[in-house]
């Protein structure tokens, strides 16, 4: 079977200056390589008719389908579709259905329709019209010499809609695609080249069609492995014997045998065991309840939060004695588990995490520098503590913690 | 003066399959524009030798300098090192500084030193070695054929680190910088084509050297106006007086005039009043509070959240009588208002934000359908209120609704 390859385009110069951040090719490439596409490479250029030429040239040289998003907006400096005419010599028409949907979107926002909006019904002549049900900018499927150009827009939520809806569906029927598998392994506590050292002769054992990857993330380290082959049950099962080994290899280190957000997998435990849970932050500033919440359903198992970022508040509403945080301060053992005990009994609940630290720059003194913090987690009667000395900055320090607390959660449920 | 022109590869088989998002262009984007250095074209490609070999190839035909992150780790997949030996027709060499550098680190850190560590230690032999004090693995400067390579780890904050400390110095002293500067106007309320509608005569007027960008984001749109030019000042004047037309022509819509996040603006307004905030969140989670406590500082005005995710806490921590909970629903301005109310007298601040909404993906009625969200922030006795409906995806929603909290707060203030 031959492998799909594909390229993506992004473009814009909001990504080359840096005041965007491209999240759409990482959801793209996911989702590709979940169809069984292979992205060789991605490029981003900037909104120049010469730089879009170039690599619309080049990346179709080594790639069967070309993605392009951005650029496609109705203000002066999209020009992604004059310059798609352009290249495949097409002309702009007036598309009726894309008309229509402009209309309609306009009508039911109660927003007012300007000339410009109605531009963006135009369309090139040779491109089969993909519907954009989120937005105005319709999307744009191009066939030229055996290669698959797939133009959408950069506004996220509608490439994505885009993608799921038209494009994958359209690619599925039109090629043959291979199978492509992953496992991921989520680790803490061992750094890349312990683990490294460990897996060498694992490593040495790997088939050709079976890669391992080292994923490190903020206080997580994840090992994914990815099988390739022609036949969807003999690849998963060649896979899942190797994943079997390297779990047991990593028991001790793991936290979770997939690829899950640590505030997936801890609500998935805590209603599996049904137990509800509460917060009581301080220098995370509600980052760990904001986790856990993104989690659809997580109202059925979390309470809420309570972030307390004054001694008095620590006092009035979570009970923290006022000679523990006089004796110990705001950033000790004693005053993370009288939190953990305040707030259990302030939205009664099963467990509770809470934290204190000093995230930086400022508020470091030489017994407790900027870094330290102290977490805990657990019941009433049952609380685990842990201490943490971080390095790196504010919002990658609030990052982290936030993380140790809900892998300490874990170990206690 | 020639522009000086960039080019970014960054490397890794994470990045192609969306394992991982790419931050660490957008950061050096954002520092090498700031220098007066223009990012031509970015690149991601895979750990595989010939992918590599091309980018370098293609990157440099139109580049000055080409940055490359990634694959250097101490684990199998990384093979950046070798292949830019290749490359550079150089050979490996074991550097004593880099050894000492690997060895403290792991001292100081307390971890066991292994062989694949120590590796670390060799660089090519006609490199400049750039320090990195955050981690072992060293940054590489290469010349060859009139163009400069410098190569770095994909860890971003070991990576900044070099960039901010080696890198860009090392460029300031080698090349004559042009003066790249950009002022920023955010906005709310009125859409991109709009906006553009009321631009028209204002973007016909710029000079080839200013150049407008629209840049929509979560319930924001940000305008931003870059000039180009060789003389600091003059550059400065040009710029500083077409801001000022933007600012005046978009004044109703204008949320600042300096490309910050609300939650820094927000800050400061309130810092310069000398006024203190607290919050009450249901729908958002905690985002508002997190958000708030990323700024360095915000512990001098902010005190705290509650996040209920329960009528009963609703009802015992924020004071929302029953009755107003029964007769209009936890999502409901009467609701807000009041915990606005009840969220002040417990946390005693001047200001207070609430939020309640569905974000869904379950959790709507027919009166109340997912994406309703209800808004209410100011003083105990002035409170303004603003009702949403919103049409995106869980995540999504929660974002924007978190932003328009804190420009509700910020019309307040």
């Amino acid at each position: 079977m031959k492998q799909i390859i594909a390229a993506i385009i992004t473009i814009g110069d909001e990504l080359l200056i840096g005041q965007t951040i491209d999240t759409n090719s990482a959801w793209m490439g996911r989702e590709l390589n979940r169809a069984g596409i292979w992205v060789r490479r991605k490029a981003a250029v900037a909104d120049k008719r010469e730089d879009i030429l170039e690599a619309l040239q080049n990346e179709s040289s080594a790639a069967d389908v070309i993605f392009i998003t951005g650029g496609l907006g109705s203000t002066g400096d999209d020009i992604t579709k004059s310059v798609l005419c352009e290249y495949f010599g097409a002309s702009l028409t007036e598309n009726a259905e894309v008309l229509v949907n402009i209309k309609t979107m306009f009508t039911s926002r109660g927003l007012p329709l300007v000339e410009r909006n109605l531009q963006q019904a135009l369309v090139p002549d040779t491109c089969i019209v993909l519907p954009n049900d989120r937005g105005t900018a319709p999307g744009m499927w191009f066939e030229k010499a055996g290669k698959i150009y797939v133009s959408m827009p950069g506004v996220p939520h509608e490439m994505q809609a885009m993608m799921t809806h038209s494009v994958l569906p359209r690619l599925n029927s039109y090629f043959t695609l291979p199978v492509i598998l992953h496992r991921t392994l989520i680790t803490t506590g061992m750094g890349e080249s312990q683990i490294a050292e460990r897996l060498t002769a694992f490593e040495k054992s790997l088939p050709a069609d079976i890669k391992l990857a080292y994923l490190p993330g903020d206080g997580l380290l994840k090992l994914r492995l990815t099988a390739r082959g022609d036949e969807q049950q003999r690849t998963a099962d060649e896979l899942e014997q190797l994943f079997g080994v390297l779990r047991e290899t990593l028991a001790d280190i793991t936290i979770a045998d997939e690829d899950i957000l640590l505030e997936a997998w801890v609500g998935r435990l805590l209603k599996k065991n049904n137990l509800t849970l509460s917060t009581a932050e301080s220098c995370t500033g509600g980052l760990i309840a904001h986790k856990i919440t993104t989690i659809p359903g997580s109202s059925d198992y979390y309470k809420g939060t309570v972030v307390s970022y004054s001694n008095e508040i620590k006092e009035s509403l979570l009970r923290v004695p006022a000679e523990v945080l006089y004796q110990y301060g705001a950033v000790s053992e004693e005053t993370v588990k009288a939190m953990v005990k305040g707030v259990i009994k302030l939205m009664k609940t099963d467990l509770a995490i809470a934290v204190s630290g000093i995230m930086g720059p400022a508020g470091g003194t030489p017994e407790k520098p900027v870094g330290t913090v102290w977490i805990a987690a657990g019941t009433e009667n049952n609380i685990k503590t842990r201490k943490y000395r971080l390095r790196y900055d504010r919002s990658r320090n609030i990052e982290i913690t936030a993380n140790y607390a809900l892998n300490l959660l874990r170990e206690v449920i």
